[in-house]
């Protein structure tokens, strides 16, 4: 599996930004580690995701490309998929649910992407992508579970590891596991001593449930302010690799989330989104012990107004 | 002049953050020019005042350390010489309005400086200032007006010509002219075919008026939302200096201030305050007409929930 995040490295390492990697003194005196944070806040489309959609996008056949690709996601995997079809002249097709923040619907069409908006409550996502593909012959990328989409994830921290030697830690955060395991797969075939820990929020444990049991736990629309770890399960590709490469999972209140975003936002000056500010919402309250040094993913800047202004008067 | 510029360099390159220079996409594509961010946001205590202090500061002589420090400012100047007098172990007074924010109170007392609340109703800082300094021998540190700090702050200019070559145009937020009058000295020292232009919003254009007239003006308390450049007037040193150095004043109304910031936020996912943005505002609304290569500062990410919360509403 190392060698698939290698190729994918090779792939992206002209097209996606080599995030830089920030650390404050401030942070490192609170939780008493040297810490590195990956800034894929920095990353095309404000998110990790185009990692992954450009590696899954980028090996189609032409004749794959030519029927165009489809894919369901109201975050930033949909704009990183409509930003890739858009670098390679493929027509993305998205499915989205029909209340979906404007927003992020007109970034996806500002890609040139064509958005199948459905309703939440009476239809399901995949299936509907799932039907347009018998139809119409599109090549679905689904937002995680995927191996290419999972390779090139991992290559956020392939960089981080390339740019710090020996870290002791380090902190991804955690939704449909494609984030976590390609970035367990990076590290342990760069260097197995690194614990690679996977943040959840409490409200959205489900990933932490399922690698404690081995059994796949489920949770269904969790009211957590971290938007993209919302997602029902780990897939069946992304729950062994978070098993066998992962070494342990810890999960964060709503509280810490917010404390965390408010801290970034004052203290290092960086817009995350909650989802990217789980491994710090772990290091500050304490949910992972740190020591040494230690690495933390903020996978990504996308928040809008009504977030950022609720998490500013918390 | 430029000498001093390379001198303070030289005392800081270990000390200060060698801010990184960021690029967007889509800014580009906005202005049609080609542009470079010196992300002096993430500079020590979130603005470039850190530079000056510290150039003035450290050369300071022992009998001088041993009497303490005063200045007198709200702002980042506040905070930038508290964290340069705690490196030092010198004794930092600090002369505040008593309606200064509680959070820039509390964060210059962090650094273990000593707080002297006045009336800005009834008292004179620069005053209350000069009759400590006579009654204690306290050397004063001013925001701007001081050879030393004019220096230093040119530092981030001469950091971003010299990992960015052949600038055209370099956009400057104005206040007191500290920085501007500092970076065009560095540009000038090092290319002098790229153009320095400062600048100040609408409300606040005494610098402008004073630089195309000659004759010093003056703003008294002008209600701009980039509090960092609300200084009543260019300084005894830093108007002749702007009057030789720079190349040209342009303004920007409040709504582009605010609209830079915004874009800021969303598109590069940085976190700038209204005077930080001075530069951005002028390039997207237009009041400079940019092409070739441009640099801008920006000068600073130290903003408060309450103006973040009203721009990103606006």
């Amino acid at each position: 599996m190392f060698a698939q995040v290698q190729a994918a490295y090779e792939r992206l390492k002209d097209v996606a930004h080599r995030t830089p990697i920030h650390t404050s003194r401030t942070l490192n005196e609170q939780v008493g580690a040297e810490v590195f944070l990956k800034c894929e806040n920095f990353q095309r489309i404000g998110a990790f995701k185009f990692r992954g959609a450009y590696n899954a996008i980028s090996q189609l056949s032409e004749a794959e490309r030519a029927r165009g690709v489809i894919t369901y996601s109201s975050g930033n995997h949909a704009q990183a998929t409509a930003l890739v079809c858009q670098l390679f002249d493929i027509q993305a097709h998205i499915v989205m649910p029909d209340n979906a923040p404007a927003t992020k619907r007109a970034a996806t069409e500002g890609y040139g992407a064509h958005i199948i908006a459905y309703n939440p409550a009476t239809g399901d996502r995949k299936q509907i992508a799932e039907e347009l593909v018998a139809q119409h012959g599109y090549t679905i990328i689904p937002p995680y579970d995927h191996l290419a989409v999972v390779a090139g994830q991992g290559t956020a921290a392939l960089e981080l590891l390339q740019d710090v030697e020996k870290l002791d830690m380090l902190l991804v955060p955690c939704g449909g596991g494609g984030l976590l395991s390609g970035s367990a797969i990076a590290v342990k075939g760069m260097y197995p001593a690194c614990q690679v820990i996977g943040i959840e929020p409490e409200l959205a444990d489900d990933a932490t449930r399922s690698f404690r049991t081995g059994v796949l736990h489920t949770v269904t629309n969790p009211p957590t302010i971290a938007d993209g770890t919302r997602t029902p399960f780990l897939g069946d590709l992304t729950f062994p690799l978070v098993r066998e490469y992962v070494d342990d999972m810890q999960t964060v209140s709503e509280q810490a989330i917010i404390d965390a975003v408010k801290f970034l936002f004052y203290r290092t000056k960086l817009v995350i989104e909650p989802s990217g500010a789980l491994g710090v919402a772990a290091l500050l309250s304490g949910a992972v012990q740190a020591s040494g040094r230690v690495g933390v993913i903020l996978s990504g800047g996308n928040i809008d107004a009504a977030t950022m202004t609720h998490i500013l008067g918390s």
